[in-house]
């Protein structure tokens, strides 16, 4: 199995993923091919001690960032370390990708680069939303802004597996993110889904409605691209206000403040639960080939547990088990 | 003016909606009427001193609730609070309603009985979510869950009136709720829509990210119900697991017991911020008449700041200003 790690892409690269890729390839004892600018890289993999076997550096001299057109971005900067690495999926049978970069280019670049599972007609983005009782995967969480309810199917089978078979969870919950939980609820879209979910082998549970997707009664949310979106931004942007919002109110007197210090390590704690990190990165979902991505504001912590997704999506063959499927419900 | 007040909808009616009337009607020197069980009206207001001459009673035999379609409890409950009142709005001129009651069944009501204003092709349900610099108006919030170009336009010169006329935001910053602030971002309804509202002669600032709303650097945030729907339950859902997620934490050491206990005072100011009582309630714009809807929860302030609300909807004519608005555009 070939590992490839994008060196470059994420808001503490190279460094955290440097450091990530060291651990994860002790932690594993697994080769790790770092994607990158080979002067920085090999200067951070100084400070760290490692088996030379174990890591290898390939050089790339252009890097992608979140503020260019993803398409035009893949197409032009050829040496960047996403394009590097997509090319490796795609020419590489066995091998993996993690990068913690642009969401955009990496789902642009594996459409084109790497190219789709036969069958299935539009890769989504998934992410893993903290809830109360661990995590749900909600997909399509922005690559589909229109859908049609077939889509909505495919993302349904290829989470329930990705759910099952990687994450563990024994025949996961699907239920379609809609406006109420009655079935003849919704619109268009959600009204011919629901009706060709039912029919799909899979656990399909029912609508959820926003408002309940994080007491986390359901696994795996589905749901169109741009609906997603208003759920995965609205979710973090009350997070940060909420958080801020605290803070000034520990901040607005003195017994406030001393309140607020004698928290200070159960709120540590609580940030830590809504952390990203320690469930890693989300899969790009019905892509040839394993490409995991990993949380744009990565640590290294999180970058060595994005790996150890990778290698289990390359070791329970994924990819076959959705392609096999597909065919399967066509039949 | 006819002020109606549905005496019996909400969660904590008909008490909460009494205390309300007879608080309104002392504030504001307005007779209100308020409809519900007459018994149970009569012996809540033994409790109240109040001018005789400013609270009339208008007894009413039926609820509608929030678990009953809608369309279906309308038609059939010709004896409730909701309908009589809506009755009333239709049949008198210058009259408005009050209801904490069943969103689904006043926007049915309002739209089968009283009707919509000409030239509007939908009427929307617009909510105040609180922000970091006061609130802003989101609507549609699910009445029209599949949406047309047109009808985000119209949402969005009704909640301008709305905002500058009656809450006194002087030319609001209306926004397009979208997946990426860039102008060519969206699905084919955000695309469409924000070519068309380029044109309408209203503050449009462009698109703002579902992350970007509580920052509360705009005034108005329009979008199809059904995206709507996913902002504001995905809003309301995040903000309880979060409570929820401080009050566990604040339980998990006798330390955080003591610290929860110091920032008792300074959380309750802050609850009280985010608390939709001091705003009262949102109007349905686009019906022919003033119809205000409460909170669900709503105590009896927030029922007084939403009689507050019915009479300025009232005295500014927004009926009348939407309508001339509408026939201005389409000529």
């Amino acid at each position: 199995m070939n590992i490839y790690v994008d060196g470059m892409g994420g808001d503490h690269a190279p460094d955290a993923v440097v450091k990530g890729c060291v651990d994860a390839s002790k932690e594993f004892q697994k080769k790790i091919t770092i994607i990158g600018d080979e002067a920085k890289i090999h200067e951070l993999l100084k400070k760290e001690e490692y088996r030379k076997d174990l890591i290898e550096v390939i050089p790339s001299s252009e890097i992608i960032t979140n503020n260019e057109d993803p398409a035009l971005a893949i197409r032009r900067k050829k040496q960047s370390s996403l394009v590097i690495g997509l090319r490796r999926v795609k020419e590489e049978e066995d091998s993996v990708l993690v990068s913690a970069g642009s969401t955009g280019a990496l789902l642009a670049g594996g459409t084109l680069l790497v190219g789709r599972i036969k069958g299935i007609q539009r890769p989504a983005l998934t992410v893993m939303l903290p809830t109360k009782k661990g995590f749900a995967l909600l997909l399509d969480s922005g690559a589909n802004v229109d859908c049609k309810p077939v889509y909505l199917q495919q993302f349904a089978i290829m989470a329930s597996i990705y759910a099952e078979d990687l994450l563990g969870i024994k025949n996961p919950k699907v239920a379609l993110a809609n406006i109420g939980i009655e079935e003849k609820k919704g619109n268009e879209l959600t009204k011919e889904s629901y009706q060709l979910l039912k029919e799909t082998n899979i656990n399909f549970v029912g609508n959820v409605e926003a408002r309940d997707i994080l007491q986390g009664d359901v696994d795996i949310i589905v749901c169109d691209g741009f609906a997603g979106n208003m759920i995965l931004k609205a979710t973090e942007g009350v997070g940060q206000f909420l958080m801020d919002a605290l803070k000034e109110t520990i901040m607005s007197s003195t017994r406030a403040k001393i309140g607020g210090l004698l928290l200070k390590p159960a709120l540590k704690e609580f940030k830590k639960k809504m952390d990203y990190t320690e469930v890693g990165g989300a899969p790009l979902l019905g892509i040839k080939g394993g490409i995991i991505k990993a949380h744009g504001s990565s640590n290294a912590k999180a970058i060595t547990s994005a790996i150890k997704q990778a290698i289990k999506y390359q070791e329970e063959k994924i990819t076959m088990k959705i392609s096999n499927k597909v065919v399967e419900i066509k039949e």
